[in-house]
């Protein structure tokens, strides 16, 4: 399939002004003004000025929905004095971390050399009910739009139930421990401790999937800067990977496990020469608590079925920001989050590498990140070869 | 602001597989089968098969509203058998260019070789007031959106006048040129010759803009591949351009030109080293017939308030295509379409170099490109220098 040989790249991709808004259901703010915010909180971190961003890349899923808005690559780019060349980047859930690798490739192919990447949702604005209607976009609206997503969720948790005797207590045991997690973060929607029970007595809302399984509905917005310059910059991208599946379940090859994790996930780590074992965060896209239980076996860290031990003995590394069910999930901002998260962890000095992944729809798009320190060892780890071995396709 | 030097590329930038699909009221075809449609096609066209395809890039407004559907990238990827990875990109009616643009960086950065650039709009399915409504978010719909896009342009077009002395006439004289091309286009959606007296007895939409004035609204699809082997390629790109404008003509510095456009063009000619008089053909985003003139003199084919001159001389290599006039105007297609038609018209050995101009909104965005034959001179002309020197920045 591939004649010539791969290009070799040895170009770092540095992170800066990681900024990451509230998240929560702010009736008083606008999508503009969280994204003014976090363009604000970025550019002041990373000291830089607006002059200094070369080009912007917006993710985001569904404004033209929840407010009308298209073209809010026009709307970032006007918001400073040079108009900088933007664009918006979606693919449901896995927008923020589609619009993360559109800026990678923009700086990797040398066009531009500072990229400033925004996520933004305001979704609170509406009806839950058409908010349901508009996240069912995510899914295949011909072949499964009588489904929501929590219905597809919930037949994976049963599936994965009926495979690998995964429990109910299982699934409670995510919950518990992400809202935990989240009395840590400042940003977070909720800052409420929750119990087994309480995940037990909530509303059932598709067997077996109650209330609190679900991430919740979120406004929120977060930024960073991708540079080709090492200014300021305390982390950056070492390795990313994107993969797709069927948009249907129907399609899959399994219902137990996202192919496309797995598949982005090898491919981030053959960039960086990393493995999986070895970071000390995992942001992971728990839009419902069995979706958390799919993506630790699915990145490998342990072995499909065997997730309830490994959360037992890793529960701090596992969504230290809350995740998208304690932090909340507006969902262009998520992906961008996740990173953004794990810079400022890093620049924190609390961890030293961190892995993100952050799917759309029911997993049939993944994206994946590996973050770690701008300055230890400059000659391990940069991003080599930006191109994948042919024997890491599928 | 930059500090590194500049990176010198060599990459080209190929094109094959050239695809249009009929433009028009197509009620019996739907968003994907109109997509099904364009990959066959180009697939067949470039002599290739799915599985050489490694990435998608998919141009679509607005899914979402007309249809329910987002997530397109991954709807367009699950008719791949190995999934490809997949990204949908928006910047309203200038989609198609952005998507192209990150076909580009993807090929330049050396992460993929063969990218499929998907540009479809669907719109047909709702009302015409529906639809107006959705277009309506290409604008700032907070602060504009009291106006229509007819409206915003009426506006323009009556600053031109007032300012050049330009006349009704001259509008109509694009109205008229278009739709004479468009008759030997078979998949325009218009195949009719106007007069000058059609366009002058036709509706008013928002003075002085009449019905003929407008592009209509369209279903359609286009594909292109781009690739960074030779495989089959006729054409090439040699220049690409992008920038933007503020989102409102409220925050512009001219209201009878699109500087953005301006400045997309300098940066597109910067990279091939060709004069804009030098193509045989120019695609210009004629949304509406103020909308060429705007263009014809942006990009520097003629002095303000000169085009009349310029089209009567040279109306043969304005909009060959129809132009979203005659052609039609399915949004997240248009883009794609105007290279995809240069591509195809460089393959046939009618022109040798072409020029296409895409914008979204009221021209806040702007991309364009310069396509060229892939193997006349190779030395020549190849996309040198992907970052453009600090004097074109704004």
């Amino acid at each position: 399939m591939i004649n010539a040989p791969s290009p070799i790249f040895s170009s770092p991709l540095y992170l800066s002004g990681a900024s990451i808004s509230d998240f929560g259901e702010l009736w008083d703010r606008s999508l503009e003004s969280l994204i003014e915010h976090v363009i604000e909180e970025s550019l002041r971190t990373a000291q830089l000025e607006k002059k200094d961003i070369d080009a912007v890349v917006v993710a985001n899923m569904s404004a033209g929905q929840f407010e009308g808005q298209s073209h809010l690559g026009a709307l970032v780019s006007s918001m400073f004095p040079q108009f900088p060349p933007a664009i918006r980047v979606e693919g449901a859930c896995a927008s923020g971390g589609l619009a993360l690798l559109t800026a990678e490739q923009y700086i990797l192919s040398g066009t531009y050399q500072r990229v400033l990447v925004i996520g933004a949702e305001k979704m609170t604005d509406v009806s839950a009910q058409e908010t349901t209607d508009i996240l069912a976009g995510a899914s295949h609206v011909i072949e499964e739009s009588l489904a929501t997503f929590p219905a597809l969720y919930a037949l994976l948790a049963k599936e994965h139930m009926r495979e690998y005797g995964t429990t109910r207590e299982n699934l409670v045991s995510i919950a518990v421990k992400n809202h935990h997690h989240a009395m840590n973060n400042p940003h977070a929607q909720f800052h409420k401790e929750i119990t087994i029970e309480d995940v037990l007595k909530s509303p059932m809302v598709a067997d077996p999937l109650r209330l609190l399984d679900c991430s919740p509905i979120s406004d929120g917005a977060s930024a960073v800067v991708i540079s080709s310059d090492s200014h300021r910059a305390q982390a950056r991208i070492a390795g990313f990977g994107h993969a797709q599946d069927s948009l249907t379940l129907a399609g899959r090859s399994s219902l137990t496990s996202f192919e496309a994790t797995s598949r982005a996930t090898k491919q981030a780590l053959s960039r960086t020469e990393a493995k999986i074992a070895e970071f000390d965060a995992y942001e992971l896209h728990d839009c419902f608590t069995i979706a958390e239980i799919f993506a630790i076996e699915d990145i490998g860290l342990c072995k499909k079925g065997a997730s309830q031990a490994y959360i037992e003995n890793h529960s701090d590394k596992l969504n230290k920001s809350g995740g998208l069910k304690g932090c909340g999930h507006p969902v262009g901002a998520t992906g961008v989050k996740q990173v953004a998260f794990l810079a400022q962890q890093i620049e924190l000095g609390i961890i030293e590498r961190g892995f993100a992944q952050n799917i759309g729809g029911a997993g049939a798009t993944a994206v994946v990140h590996c973050v770690e320190p701008a300055k230890v060892n400059e000659n391990k780890g940069i991003v080599k070869n930006t191109r994948i071995k042919k024997s890491e396709k599928k």
